[in-house]
C-alpha cells in the first residue's frame, strides 16, 4: 500500500516509537516482509518471521527491538502490532464518500440529520430518527423510526437498524448487518407457538463494530447492549437481552443465546456458542467451536462441547484417539486375569 | 412497557385467566419482576423466581397460582407464558407502517397489490407477483416475478423473495432473510463442478417466521416447504427440498441439508446440523451443536456429533473428562497383574 | 419441469449420450422417478433407487446403463449426474431479466457498463466501476467504486461488492452475499482493540458462485482470492487473506479463518471450520462440523474437533458411547485383581 510520503522520524512520532537508523530516510508505503519495496516500511510483529528480514527489500522495520546483522532502519515500539495499525492508517487514508444528502435517498421530514453526513442513494431514514455529524449511510441502509445513530458512525450497504434502537458514536455496521430484529420468543399453547411481541430495544455503545451479515436481536423487554469497543466478526448471532462488557471479541459464526451476559474483554472464538442466561466473567476465553453450558469464571479458558476447563479438555482429547486401543488393552488384560485366576484356583 | 390502560378484570379476560385480588385495579403497563412500577403487571413463568416477588413493586402478577404471603393481586392462568405473550400484545401495540404505495417503490404493471398494503420506498415487486391484503413491504425488499405473498405478511428491510415462490398468510420475513435462492447442486465433470439449474420452488405456509439473515433455498426439482407455524431463528440454513412439518422450531445458526424431512413440532437447537436426506420424527429434539447423521425417531432426543440418544451421550460425556485418569488406571492395573503373574509363576 | 420439446435422439446428443430404445420418441419435460409424466424423461443417478423405475410413468431414463426388465427407453451416459444437469438446462431456460439500464438505478458517471447489461431499479454502481457485457445487477445490489465485474456475472438482490474488488466472468453472487467487507483485524492496546485498516482486496475468479448471505472479507494487505470454479454455499464465512485453489466446495455455514490456504478441489463440509493460517492440500476433504487445527495433507480426509484422520476418528467414536461401560469394566477388573492378590498372598 502506497500513501502519504513521510520521513521515518515523522512516522515514528505518529506511532509513538523511536528510530534506530536514518531518521530522515523517506518512506512512501507499507507492506509485508516479502512484498515491501525499497522505499517502504514493513513490520515484524512475530519474532518467528525474523528470518524473512534479510531478503526483504524494505527500507525500515516496525519492531519491538532492532534485529542484529540486518542492514535496515528500525522503528522501535513496545507494541509493534499497534505500530503497524497506526502505520496502515497513515498510508491508507481510505476515502469516505463525500458528505451530502442524495435526492434519491428517503429521509423522513421529522428526522434530524447532523452536519457533514453522507446519505447516499436508496438510503432510508425513518420518522424522528437522529443521525449524528459525520455519519455515512451507504446505499440500501435502513434506519428505522425513533432510532438514533451517533457521530462518526458508518452504515455500510444493506445494514439495517430497526425502530427505536440506539447506536453510539464511531460505530461501524458492516454490509448487511442487522440490529434490532425481533428476539426469538414464543409461548407454547399446546402444539402451537404464539409470538411474544419483542418490545425491548438495542443499545450499541461507542466504538463497536458489527460484522457483515451479523444479527443483533432486540430485547424481549429491556435492552440488548453491546459494551463500548466490542468488536464482532461476520455472521455472528447475538440474541435478545444479551449484554456484553467493554472490549469483547466475538469471532465469526459464534452465537450468544438469549440473556447471556459477558464481562469485559471476553473472547468468544469462531463457531462457539453460549447457552441461554449464562454469565461469562471478565477476560474469559471460549475456544473455537466450544459449546458453553454453564457459567464461566473470570479469566477462565474453556473448550469442548459442553465446555470444560481448556486444560482438562486438552488432556482428555489426547486420550480420545487411543480409545480403541484402550478398549483392546482392557479386554486383553481381562483375559490375562481370568487365566491367572484359573491357575491360582487350580494350583 | 407502558400501554393501553385497563382493569385487571379486563386484562384477565383477554388472557383467559381469572383475578385473585382487586379486579378493578387499573394497570398501565407490564414489566419484569425487578423493573415493574406500582401500576404495572408482572409475570411469574418460572417458580424459581418467586423470591423476587416480595421486592417487586408490581401491582399484579400473571402466574399459574397465587403465591402465599405476597400482598399482590394475581391473574391466574394455566399457561402463564401464554398469558404473558397476550399481555405484551395488549400493551405493546407496535405501530406498523401506514398502508400506501410509495411513489419511490417499483411495482411491475402486471403485479397485483391487495388493499391496505404498505409498499415502502425502494421496495421492488416483479411481474405478475401477487401481494395480499394488509401486507407490509419495508424498504429494500424484493418480491420476484410470479411470486405470491399471502394476507398480513410482513417483509422487513432487505428481505428477499426470489421468483416463483409462494409465501402464505401472516408470515414474517425478518431483515435480510432470503427465500428462494438456488439450492447447492452441481454435477461433477472430472475436476470441474457443473451447475444443475435449480428449477424447483419454495412454499412457506401460514404463520411461519423466518429470522434475520436466514436463507431458505428453492428445490432442485419440486418444492422446499416450511410447515404452518414453523418458527426459524436468525442465520439458519435450510437447503433445497427440505420439508418441515407444522410448528417446528429451528434455533439460531442451525442448518438442514438437502432433502431433510422434519415431522411436526420438531426442535432443532442452536448450531445443530442435519445431514442430507435424513428424516426426523414428530416431536424429536436435536440438542445444541448436535450433528445428526442418521434418522431420528418420533419423540427421540439426540445429542453429540454424530448424534446419538441424548441420555447415552450424556453418560459417555461424564466419563470423557476422566479419560486420562482411566488410561493411567489401566496402565497401573496392568503392572499389578504382571507382578501377580510373576509371583504365581515363581511361587 | 416442462420445457422445450425434443426427440430422445436430440436430447442424447446434447447430453453426450446414446439412446437405447426409440430415438424418435418426443419428450417435453424432466422430473424425478416418482413425479415424471408419460412424456417426460427421468434420471437414475444412484442405482439404489432402481426399484422405483417400474412404477415410474417416465418415457425415458438417463442412466449409466440400461436396466433389464424395464420397458423404457434409456439415454446412456457415463456420468448420469452431468447428463441430468444438462437435461435440466435444456428444459429449464430460466428467463433472465431483460437488459437495460433502469432510470431508477444509480450509476456513477465515470462507471463503464458493457452491452446487454441489466441494471435494475435501486442498483448502485460507484465511480469508475466496470460492469462487463451480459451482466445482471438485480435490485438493491451495490458495486463500489473502482471495482470490476466480468462478463456474464449475475448479482442477485442485495448482493454487495465493496470498493476496489475484482470479480471474474460468469460469477454468481446469490442474494445478500457480501464481497469485500473488512477483515477482522485489530491491534491490542492494553484492554482496547485498535482497528487495523483493511487495505487489501478480493479477487474472485471465473465461474465462482457465492451463496446467499455468505461473506468474503477483503485482505488486510494483499488479496483474498477464490480460485476458478469454486462453489460456495449459503452463510459461509471466508476471512481476510484466504486463498482457495480451483474447484473447491465450501458447504453451508462452514468458515475459513484468516490466511487459510486451500489447494484445488478441496471439500469443506457443512459447519466445519479451519483455524488461521493453515494450509489444506489438494483434494482434501474436511468432514461436517470438523474443527481443523493443523495442516491437512493432499488427499487426506479429516474429522472431529480438533480434526484428525477421518478413519482414526471414526474408530475412536465407536468406543465413545461405551465409555461408561469401559469405566465399569475397569473398576470390576480392579476388584478381581485385588481379590486375586489377597488369595495369592494368603495362599
Amino acid at each position: 500500500m502506497r500513501g502519504k510520503e513521510t520521513t521515518l522520524e515523522e512516522l515514528a512520532r505518529e506511532l509513538g516509537g523511536r528510530v534506530e537508523g536514518d531518521p530522515l530516510a523517506v518512506v512512501r508505503g507499507l507492506n509485508t516482509l516479502t512484498d515491501a519495496l525499497e522505499d517502504e516500511v514493513t513490520f515484524l510483529t512475530d519474532i518467528k518471521y525474523k528470518g524473512l528480514l534479510k531478503d526483504s527489500k524494505a527500507l525500515a522495520v516496525i519492531a519491538d527491538r532492532a534485529v542484529r546483522g540486518v542492514d535496515k532502519s528500525f522503528i522501535i515500539t513496545e507494541n509493534p502490532s499497534l505500530g503497524y495499525a497506526k502505520a496502515v492508517a497513515h498510508f491508507a487514508a481510505k476515502p469516505l464518500p463525500e458528505p451530502g444528502l442524495s435526492p434519491r435517498a428517503e429521509v423522513a421530514g421529522s428526522a434530524k440529520i447532523g452536519r457533514d453526513v453522507a446519505v447516499m442513494p436508496f438510503a432510508y431514514v425513518g420518522e424522528r430518527a437522529v443521525i449524528g455529524d459525520f455519519c455515512v449511510l451507504y446505499p440500501h441502509t435502513y434506519v428505522g423510526r425513533d432510532s438514533s445513530v451517533g457521530e462518526g458512525t458508518i452504515l455500510f450497504p444493506g445494514a439495517v437498524v430497526m425502530d427505536e434502537v440506539k447506536i453510539g458514536r464511531n460505530v461501524v455496521l458492516h454490509p448487511n448487518a442487522v440490529v434490532g430484529s425481533d428476539g426469538f420468543g414464543y409461548a407454547r399453547d399446546k402444539e402451537v407457538y404464539v409470538k411474544i411481541p419483542q418490545v425491548g430495544t438495542v443499545e450499541i455503545e461507542d466504538g463497536v463494530e458489527v460484522g457483515a451479515g451479523t444479527t443483533i436481536d432486540r430485547a424481549s423487554l429491556g435492552v440488548t447492549r453491546l459494551g463500548r469497543g466490542t468488536k464482532i466478526d461476520n455472521l455472528v448471532q447475538v440474541a435478545h437481552n444479551v449484554v456484553t462488557g467493554e472490549n469483547c471479541i466475538l469471532v465469526g459464526q459464534c452465537g450468544l443465546s438469549g440473556s447471556v451476559t459477558l464481562g469485559k474483554n471476553v473472547i468468544v472464538a469462531g463457531q462457539a456458542g453460549v447457552a441461554q442466561r449464562l454469565s461469562i466473567g471478565d477476560f474469559a476465553v471460549i475456544a473455537p467451536k466450544a459449546g458453553v453450558a454453564k457459567p464461566v469464571a473470570r479469566g477462565q479458558q474453556v473448550a469442548g462441547v459442553p465446555a470444560i476447563d481448556a486444560r482438562v479438555h486438552l488432556k482428555a482429547l489426547t486420550v480420545f484417539k487411543d480409545l480403541p486401543e484402550l478398549k483392546r488393552a482392557l479386554r486383553s488384560l481381562r483375559k490375562k486375569v481370568e487365566q491367572l485366576r484359573k491357575k491360582v484356583d487350580e494350583g
